[in-house]
């Protein structure tokens, strides 16, 4: 099985963390693809820049899906999902939305661990497009100037700490999410001290593009997911032309 | 990896069916243990028989989960699903949960296709306590008595392919579930005659189990599903008070 | 009129305050019938405690609801409680949904003073499950280990006051309900001291079941409370058998 | 036990039919005063009609309402509920949330049969303002300009059948209430040819009344829905400054 | 074009500040007649209140509407607004709606920043009856007796400043609304000295009808804010039968 | 005033009725400058083709903004509406928020009447993620394929005044709005054949960017709207990074 996994942030250390944690969860006889996105900015905390990485995503996409049995994308906030869900013939998996479902089988409520206050609104609305706002029992984040996108888990491991038991002590949270590529791998490290689970998104997007693969199910050929009616278009790069024509 | 599979009815015809499907998804090195209930109905369709199976589950599970990695609860409606993540400290799926959440990786709107009109208010109840029913596009049924619960497949596969067509043109669906242990296997039968992705609880409820034995998260020691705190017990089975005193 | 009270719950402390309770609120001419589980916990906190405590109402139920007029299922989250109206021909209440009823003729937001932090998940599921989410402002709850549940009235009185008042001006609560069968009374003794109406689940549950019983509502015989379809079953004690068998 | 019944449309033909049916449910020791709108329409089917409808039954309760034990607003829509709450001190009640409540405690699923198209709007946004549009199956309507607003039950008694069967087999109703103070009687009338309870609200409405009198919790002096704050008031009728100044 | 604007208390100087706010905003050629309540209270905080200052709005425009082009309803809360839309063939607007519907263009969160604790729980049920529940922030209050409503903004503007920044800060609003026309004008002075978009009621209000107005829309005959139907009516006041009979 | 009017799809005869609808409703002070997307699609559908269109309106914002008052998106589904609030220090509007909005005070219910099938579950979606879901009656949608995207108002006039009709008597819609810029100024058309209020989104859209212009509201430094952090970018187009980094 091959999966392409899109770091749709143009950070190279972050995808760094993402392969290595995507490695360490994936089968044995699953191989991966790993890409960064070729624009965009360093990592996207807002509608905007998730709209420019929604982009990136497509164009590598459009340009390397040929072959892979799923795609990853491995931004929190799933840039691009349901778009890309419309024109790829293969499953495609996003951090948030696993991540999600995930946490969804592990307990009745979830609270995200994230790295940025700004972040919040946008993993919020992106929490309540999937129809989950009432699973989620909040959204606690850091609060500070982030220096090191690629380090933020050694800075900041004790106050990423303290936000999970406040998420368990205040606000009922089942299960933990700790949220953002940047922070891939760090579920693991704390598990131990923390005591309710605790997951990330990039295992549990592995596993999810992993069982999707498996289950098989045909690309859909009607409603809302059925590839784009043919209709004129112009002016767009050879890879989106071609998911687009498909 | 070793999964425990029950099924909450007391009929053996659908645990063959059941036993069947899950070899056939499960990972070459998974074992299935296949137990079905001691007492209850043959087939689940209201609350009051899901209260029973739930106990059924319960009394199963107590006696014979030790040594297994997960418990599938193996009827559509997951009779006893929190009630079991509460007192099991490995992963319990359900196939109605796992199906709805497999779904919503597949398509923005899920239908459910069902073996009866009696069945649906359960059915409905079931995913809104999950928070999805805003993702429900609908739930459509047979209308008839059922002569034998083993061979619903057999008498009514064109009825239900029609139940399928109509959930897409009319109501929408991205994606059919195919709904009750009693048609697992259907989807995989009749797929490539529907337009979109059709699932069965089944086959879901596997993979579910075997990604969250992988993931290894640790069984919950505080909020909601932590072990019920210790009081005092009277008149139960030697399974169930294993189950309240672990 | 005769009521059958069913304390879901082993205590026996527990069911002589529901029961003095009930016959202080209840018509002259009615009759009070008061049973204790025969198998089960303490008090029940937890979703698995719950539905044990159900199938202890089933069989008290199928044993003794001949002759009686109405049913009240006597602990905080109603077990059993639409199972029973599936397969008994009178009324069923439930302390939970005649309580929230109730406040919701009282004032628009009503607030639940429970006795501890564990039981606010089961409580919030079960008020969410009736569709009134939106009229609870808070669950407020005891945060101490239990050491008497016949007794908490007395040991925790203050502290249960202080939760009233703290719901009322911190979560604008019109309505308080003291919620929880081992509080049974407590309501009438601090109203005095609290400046908006305070109910509990006895009273309004007994209310509840009277108001039914002369309604004089005829038994379902279609939709979703129907008696189930009738089918094959196997292992269950005379009293489900009988209520499966109606 | 005295209450005091209010009519907040000027048809005295349906006082009379409403004065009726609370005699009938009323318990032997209740006394009823019937009283019917002084200023109005014969029968309230918009919003500014329950506007003035509101305003009538204010007046009525200010000059009335002394010596009472609970007020019952005797039109579906409950014109002036919430706003009477604030300014009596005793229970008050409306014939929907009085059959809304009900309908809570006998199925998952109620419809509302009602006289008039256009009637339905008010009614769906009644039913919403109380947080209950997810119970509510549907609002099924006679589709005739009314003659004769007293005799709608003669002239239409196979028309509401044949809806209340709709509202079972399409839209899955457990409960019916036969919505609309001209429709008193009709759901006992019927009854026996329909197969899950039939209710409607004028008796639902004085059996709350007087279980509310009976649970006699204090009236609320914080919260929403304590007597509004004392301030300048002028061009009041007597009746509405004593209800202001209480 | 000619606004008719009606202050539903019967405070001469908030109808002062009202006029002041609305003809700084008005275009050039629009003129706007000013009435205030001629009966009352001098500043509406709860349900009852809005009860009599819609009835206090209904006689206003029956008497006054005609040559004008849409009507304001210049207290928060909006009483009599959508009963004002069923009878008026002009555009009918109100404070809170006109300024929900504009936060919402400008921002995903609002909150309300209010005169007193007790104006919460009806702001709260206006916002929720407009379906916009998900969009609130929070509402904010003072929490002081107010000794005068005309002079609610110099003696307390430090105080609403600090109630803005806990609203951005604490409830993460993107847009703050200043309610009650006691404070129209506030929103202009004090925005310079905070970091999200301040607006009033008022401004909004006259903006949206100016609108309205141009577009032109015809009024409604059919669905639910057609005219009432024709039926009889007894001892209203020449305004309101005017209102019914058009 | 200067508005700057951008069309995300690349039909130049759809931006043509654009630009005259908006000429025809704009003040005559408002001065329209109208942009074609310069890549994309000939009408946007589906998820990804409104992806695309957003990054095309972000271009042309970027690259254009400078000197207007504010943007105009202008095509249904409001491609990059909220991305480009966060990036530009004037008010962004877009047809179907503009169109809903205005909708909500002119009813309380609204159908969408659209030219695609195809088109609804994206319209549905984004009228939900304005938490309006509950105010939609009905989205009814032509079902033919478009053979001229440009003149789909003379070739299918009749079946759209049908769906408008049977948005009225079937779904209760108060309001219609006629969606989607290829048929702006239909609504205009077809106006008096309707019996409740008929709005489109270019008209809806232009009217509110001028009244948010006139209302000066300070553009966001705090919260979810204020410009995204200042970070690394790469690749970008100089029009973007102008945006990231203003």
């Amino acid at each position: 099985m091959k999966l392409l996994v899109i770091n749709p942030n143009i950070s190279e250390s972050v995808s760094a963390l993402i392969a290595a944690e995507a490695r360490r969860v994936a089968s044995a006889e699953t191989q991966i693809t790993m890409q960064t996105a070729t624009f965009g900015v360093a990592y996207i905390e807002t509608r905007f820049e998730a709209m420019i990485g929604a982009m990136a995503v497509a164009e590598l996409a459009g340009a390397h899906a040929g072959g892979h049995d799923a795609l990853v994308i491995a931004a929190f906030g799933d840039p691009g999902l349901l778009a890309m869900r419309e024109v790829l013939d293969i499953p495609v998996v996003g951090l948030t939305e696993s991540a999600v479902l995930t946490a969804c089988a592990l307990g009745q409520r979830f609270s995200i661990i994230a790295i940025s206050k700004r972040i919040a609104a946008w993993y919020e609305e992106t929490v309540a497009s999937y129809g989950l706002a009432s699973r989620l029992a909040s959204i606690r984040t850091l609060d500070q100037t982030l220096r090191d996108i690629g380090a933020v888990q050694e800075h900041h491991a004790q106050a990423l700490k303290a936000l999970c038991m406040q998420a368990i002590e205040q606000d009922r949270a089942d299960v933990l999410i700790i949220a953002g590529a940047p922070l891939a791998g760090l579920a693991r490290t704390i598990e131990s001290e923390i005591p309710v689970p605790v997951i990330d998104g990039v295992s549990c997007a592995i596993r999810h593009a992993e069982s999707l693969v498996k289950l098989g199910a045909r690309p859909p050929q009607a409603s809302s997911l059925a590839p784009p009616p043919r209709k004129p278009n112009h002016g767009l790069s050879e890879a989106l032309r071609r998911l687009l024509e498909r």
